[in-house]
């Protein structure tokens, strides 16, 4: 790092108007000069998807004189604010991806759901340091501050350390007070899954239609305290380091094995 | 596998209607009883994305008497078809999840933008055997029959074999005639990311807005010769055994050396 502020580029999956994204813009403006380009209305659940046959729309939100940083509302998924922030708006390569706070978790198998986190991978992918951040509530009225000081913590850490080309952070947060927080801990991701119910009603048209909800169900034995949801249900903040590459490196002999050319 | 026919359950993202499709379940007939559960329109880069706060429409697709599958079109996405047709529409859980064949490349870092591949992520989370086809070709004219003993017997070795639970697999075939493949490789997902230009516009009623372009980017040496890039060009069927557990678990223990907690 030089003596320059970083450059760092806000975003977020639930909208630029979200309290999670406003609380973070704040404790970023402590550390750098921000920039936020974020989804004009809510991504959650977006996953990696971008937009290809549709153009994008990029709009400057207007903001009072005294404000110090700059905010782009973007039509497209939380991937395409990523990509077209980099290309089209920022005048260089930002510093840091910090995407977030995200209202309600994204640990274990909710990482390959969460547009938060697709934006920060996506941002690894193109070699920059980039982390999500979660808060274990989905209310609008969250209190994001206990976490202010872990936040800001990490992001500083992130600066100084760097992370390896196409290594980004998925921090979740605890609902907790600050001082009921016990610490940050490394973990890898809990192996979970949704179990989905769908619940059938028929339109007034008398067409079938589903409304998905679903039950979250932890795979891990409780006693696995290396993991993401081990970390959270004992007091602590989770960071586990997110990779794209999808390849089942474990599994890769055993497939060659197979009578595949037979 | 007992002598009862397995069930395989068919989806993709380039819709319903698209020719890749139609050609799978002509192929996986020979195998078992099918069902197709798939977007009704395209959902191509739709990635992991789920439908969340909107309900989703199944329609039952009427097919001529004679025909012996059944098929069902969805207003959602890939992953939520797969989810509404295991919790919703089988009489049971299916021996496997077949998705595509996608109309163009799932390659390299394609695979987390895919939503062929992401149906096929998301079955594999919930310990269904699954695969994803693709087929380096866009075109609505391409030909699919080359490919087609290959997807056999894949799928065969899949139904013989299984997979680890949550281990799926990513098949990519070269755009080449039958007796030009030259068998079927097993890889590991090559190093590689998308570089986008936006053009900018202007709407008739003077709002900026940009389409996406982008350049695929292989970062590997050319003779990396266990990636997937190199297995297409070198005129081989790609194949990448895929997990959604995204624990960059290289970096684990160096990240436990940072000072995270002082």
């Amino acid at each position: 790092m030089t003596d320059k502020k970083p450059l760092i580029l806000v975003t977020n999956d639930d909208g630029i108007t979200a309290p999670g994204i406003r609380h973070l813009v704040k404790l970023m403006k402590e550390i750098g000069e921000v920039v936020i380009v974020a989804p004009d209305s809510p991504q959650s659940g977006m996953g990696h998807a971008i937009t290809t046959e549709n153009p994008l729309y990029v709009d400057p939100i207007e903001l009072p004189k005294n404000v110090t940083h700059k905010a782009y509302s973007c039509s497209g998924t939380p991937v395409d604010c990523v990509k077209i922030a980099c290309q089209s708006i920022l005048s260089r390569w930002p510093d840091i991806c910090v995407s977030g706070i995200n209202h309600g978790s994204n640990s274990a198998i909710n990482v390959i759901y969460s547009g938060t986190m697709s934006a920060a991978v996506e941002a690894g992918t193109n070699g920059i340091p980039a982390v999500g951040f979660s808060l274990l509530d989905h209310s609008m009225e969250a209190d994001f501050e206990p976490s202010s000081k872990f936040v800001k913590r990490i992001v500083r850490n992130i600066l100084e350390e760097g992370l390896p080309k196409g290594v980004v952070l998925n921090v979740n947060i605890p609902k907790l007070k600050e001082n009921e927080i016990k610490g940050i801990k490394v973990c890898r991701q809990s192996k979970a899954r949704w179990e989905e119910t769908f619940i059938k009603r028929q339109s007034p048209r008398g067409r079938d239609y589903f409304w998905p909800t679903g039950r979250f169900i932890n795979e891990e034995n409780g006693e696995a305290s290396d993991t993401d949801e081990w970390a959270l249900e004992n007091g602590f903040i989770s960071v586990v380091p997110v990779q794209h590459d999808l390849t089942a490196h474990s599994y890769l002999e055993e497939l060659k094995t197979w009578k595949i050319n037979d």
